[in-house]
């Protein structure tokens, strides 16, 4: 064991409740220095938790968890938490099967009393606390901490809309205003925070004695009017989000009130590591393993290899320039996107509209309309939160929009509430729509030109990899699937990345269809599977996927193939993506073994 | 042709032009009585279409449409612009497939420049038409005419969020405040807007000469301190929405200022149609057929007929008085789903949570943790803005939510916009989920009974239609199917109330079979069904349907079944159920005359 007092005696948060000011600050900075040195190694979210760590102890020490319900919006902020309620020593392999989970787990403590991993359901999930209190009386205080970003999201407005005028459902929420999502925020309400910050408000409360903190705070709830007023809420603001003194003066207040209160406080994302404290574009958000002293990131890859978001990235520009009515729309995923340089080169035609997939798909289908050709870009399992939108707003009209889903099928570290698994499931159904999923770089680009001039809603999925990106490819055709090796009496049918890694290790004699386009699909090759066995690779939802499609056109047209597939009959798990593969029959391998 | 001056002599908004208030008030006068003459012999939109006669008019004789956008949100208070623009002529066949359409279509008219029918995208609308005026100058000013309900939908609000710090991009967003939505309004900003309506600068404003206008609006602008403000708007309100004069004045100066601005007018819903006026729980939103001068609805039921949405809200008090965990949330849709005595009867049980299906869905997930029996209630169509919540918030983790999804399969008159055809395709692929569709009361009374002692997440779908409430089946068991008439060598398959329909007109030596569990469905009786035909009645989208399901089984074990099937392959259109039935052959006669 490392060489901490506190970290592996925290059993429980009760280890805080005798802690005067001086040794909570001690276990702060060990929970500082641990959650560097522990994501250094394994990987995982660094700078939102480490500008929680006092809000978090603060959290613990006034409220009464699990009776008290602390609830943490999108969950990547939950490290302290995890480590508050006993869990540091599960550290070591964080975001693995075995390990703890990145995210609140209801199987591992009750003290994580609200599952997530999308963002701003928080207040949301208050309203439903609060209401159950009524006639729940086990249920104490809710608490939820948000940050600013997610605060902005439609959802997290609609709750707060709600919540305020329910006088007598008392809830605190705790706005972590760090001026981040995962890259920089946008928005009316950041710009009005961005004002507060300036306000005299935050020194002033620093200065007061505890004597005459009740009328102080008095004094500044009615000095400000603001939309939190004006929404039902008291409205306390800004606080110093790592004082812990003052964090728990203020939430102490907010437990003793009897009505709704906001409490806003000022926090520094990465605070406490330079590299983090720095970085403004979202580098330090999610991490894989770096080095602590310098800040430089371990895995290297080999030059003939990049990630495929990156690849994807790298790719726009060109295609920019040729076609000047190309736009791209991000809701708050310049950075995980690997789009920086592409927001940086085209400011006049890169929107970021904050967390808001519904607002970044309406747009877009009005943009469509006006003549340009809206890029969407975000991970695969966010893209769920605009179901209605793509459906009812650019299908339903047949507008020109292409979506890039990124991270689809499935996902290693962030765990079930993260996996790209439904994306074929969710939009196979919809009329218009046409869905790729490209092996690599070059084909990407390929299908990303073929979208470009397709008269429609064009959906472009690729997984979190790694690809070789000097691969080469025969010519993509809209609906034609490839034949990689040649057609035989069982052949394997897959798309994506792992048609280049199929080729690698395919044993000779087994035919290899790389079925790109899975909706409209190729007809024409599936009739030439006639007589034949199938073997079908997909890492997504079995139900509805293109299997189901496969499967659907051989009954219908009396052909008889022997299909046989694999996919994903969960909502899938954390781990890395060897224990996914293993646990779902996945391995590259065992499928090969299992052909006969 | 009735004896109108004005109505059928307007080709377009030119017309207005030239015209005095006084002529534009007899104008008002006419689409009043127009409309309430129309829609009270075809049904229709009523109330909000008569809230914003003098709105409309307005809009259309201060901006220049189609270069200055007009965007409509929902859609359903469009008529008037219809009227405007030239389509009185078509309103004798209101909302069938050969006339006028409920809400905006590009093909009806180029003036219809945002094609909508779910709440709140309007602002969304804008802000893509604002960043397209960038680089296109066909774009004028863009406007969006937004009730107070639909503002606080999430979109709503995170748009607005958005657009305020655009602060080159202007848009016009006039609040229709009528405190309604379909039903009473809920929400902060409700409150607020109800404060405001008691405060002095409404009644100021009307008095204003018009030189003093200006000055008289900066003193306005600069006196109100709100939260419009503080997201980046300049806020004007309230304004009288019946007084032309004001609202010309007002949007004059909207239009003539640089910047966005939020245009707040006060509305009467139903204005000038008395029963209209005087109701406030949705009776005359949308109606059926009525007697104009008493107001009473012409299409009177058998006893032993009622509507199923009807039928389901008069069944649900015996089981809140069974079980006393079970709760009802519905997102602003309580006389829609015929809920209105249930939530007189049990206050405190049952929530209007405003027009937010997304907090709706989370606040269930919450609630269903904590031990309640959360039933969630709203339309087929509009679920579909809760696909995420569904899936991450509560059958990742199988919460015990119940939901009602009403409006399922194709409807009448309201459009592409609204058919209930995609939610088994939406849902049927999520891990956990029961998907049930019974004939009629008695079956739903029998799935609710299930669904309640079933632990996890259960949708209930039923159409729009009329069904016998003293029908008896035989009981239910979960996932498995009836056999109404013995299977034969030829049988139909099929859910919901069109099984006594079959019923009743099947001739003799055709089996039936009411699959009325689509998830899991029963495979037993597809077993029974090998070497035999079998002919599947759906009215949704056919890709991922239940058919689909049926073929995959089929065909995986090898089954020797002949399918058939029949369902719908495109987003649906604007008719009468007999219409939508004959353009997807699925009208029971040909269907049945169809099985060979």
């Amino acid at each position: 064991m490392e060489n901490y007092k506190h970290i592996y005696n925290i059993k429980s948060p009760e280890y805080l409740k005798n802690k005067s000011i001086k040794e909570l600050e001690e276990i702060a900075s060990e929970i500082r220095e641990f959650i560097i040195d522990k994501v250094s190694i394994t990987g995982g979210h660094l700078s939102s938790n480490l500008g929680v760590v006092e809000a978090t102890i603060a959290m613990h020490y006034v409220f009464n968890s699990p009776i008290d319900k602390l609830i943490f919006d999108v969950g990547h902020q939950s490290y302290v938490h995890k480590i508050l309620t006993g869990r540091a020593f599960m550290f070591d392999q964080l975001r693995t099967m075995n390990g703890v989970s990145g995210f609140p787990k209801y199987s591992e403590s009750p003290h994580d009393v609200y599952e997530v991993g999308h963002s701003s359901t928080s207040i949301s999930a208050m309203c439903g606390f609060v209401e159950e209190r009524k006639t729940n009386k086990s249920i104490g205080e809710v608490v939820a901490l948000i940050g600013d970003g997610s605060l902005q999201n439609g959802l997290s407005l609609a709750a707060l809309n709600y919540l305020g005028t329910k006088k007598n459902q008392k809830g605190i929420i705790i706005i972590n205003d760090n001026e981040m999502s995962i890259s920089k925020n946008v928005g009316g309400m950041a710009q009005w925070f961005n004002k507060l910050r300036i306000k005299k408000s935050f020194k002033l409360v620093r200065s007061l004695t505890t004597v005459s903190f009740r009328n102080a705070i008095k004094s500044i709830v009615y000095r400000n009017v603001n939309m939190f007023n004006q929404l039902g809420f008291t409205y306390i603001g800004p606080i110093d989000g790592h004082n812990l003194k003052d964090l728990i003066s203020y939430m102490d207040y907010a437990k003793k009130s009897s009505s709704s209160i906001v409490l806003h406080i000022k926090t520094v994302k990465g605070k406490g590591y330079k590299f983090a404290e720095e970085d403004n574009i979202g580098l330090f958000h999610g991490v894989s393993p770096f080095d602590k002293t310098t800040g430089e990131f371990l895995k290297k890859l080999p030059n003939n290899q990049m990630s495929f978001s990156k690849a994807v990235g790298g790719s726009l520009p060109k295609f920019m320039d040729k076609y000047p009515n190309l736009k791209v729309i991000t809701p708050a995923m310049i950075y995980g996107m690997g789009l920086t340089h592409v927001f940086e080169k085209y400011p006049e035609r890169t929107l970021d509209v904050g967390i808001s997939e519904e607002n970044a798909c309406v747009m877009a289908g009005v943009m469509a309309r006006c003549g340009s050709i809206p890029i969407v870009a975000t991970y695969s399992t966010f893209f769920q939160r605009s179901y209605d939108q793509i459906n009812h707003d650019i299908c339903r009209s047949n507008e020109h929009v292409i979506f890039l889903f990124d991270h689809a099928g499935l996902v290693s570290g962030d765990g079930d509430t993260h996996q790209g698994i439904f994306d074929i499931a969710m939009l196979s159904s919809l009329p218009n729509i046409t869905i790729a999923s490209p092996a690599n770089l070059q084909e990407f680009e390929e299908v990303l030109e073929i979208a470009i001039h397709h008269q429609g809603p064009f959906v472009i999925r690729y997984p979190k990899c790694v690809i070789d990106i000097n691969e080469t490819y025969n010519t993509t055709f809209l609906n034609k699937w490839k034949i990689v090796r040649p057609i035989r009496e069982k052949n394997i049918l897959c798309y994506g990345p792992v048609v280049d890694q199929f080729k690698k290790i395919l044993p000779p004699g087994i035919g290899l269809i790389n079925s790109l386009f899975i909706k409209p699909f190729d007809e024409e090759i599936i009739k030439m599977l006639n007589n034949k066995k199938l073997f079908i690779y997909e890492d997504v939802i079995k139900e509805n996927s293109l299997s189901t499609k496969i499967i659907e056109y051989a009954y219908l047209n009396k052909l008889n193939i022997e299909i046989h597939s694999v996919g994903v009959d969960d909502f899938g798990c954390v781990g890395t993506l060897e224990e996914l593969h293993q646990k779902y029959h996945l391995s590259l391998e065992e499928f090969i073994n299992n052909i006969k």
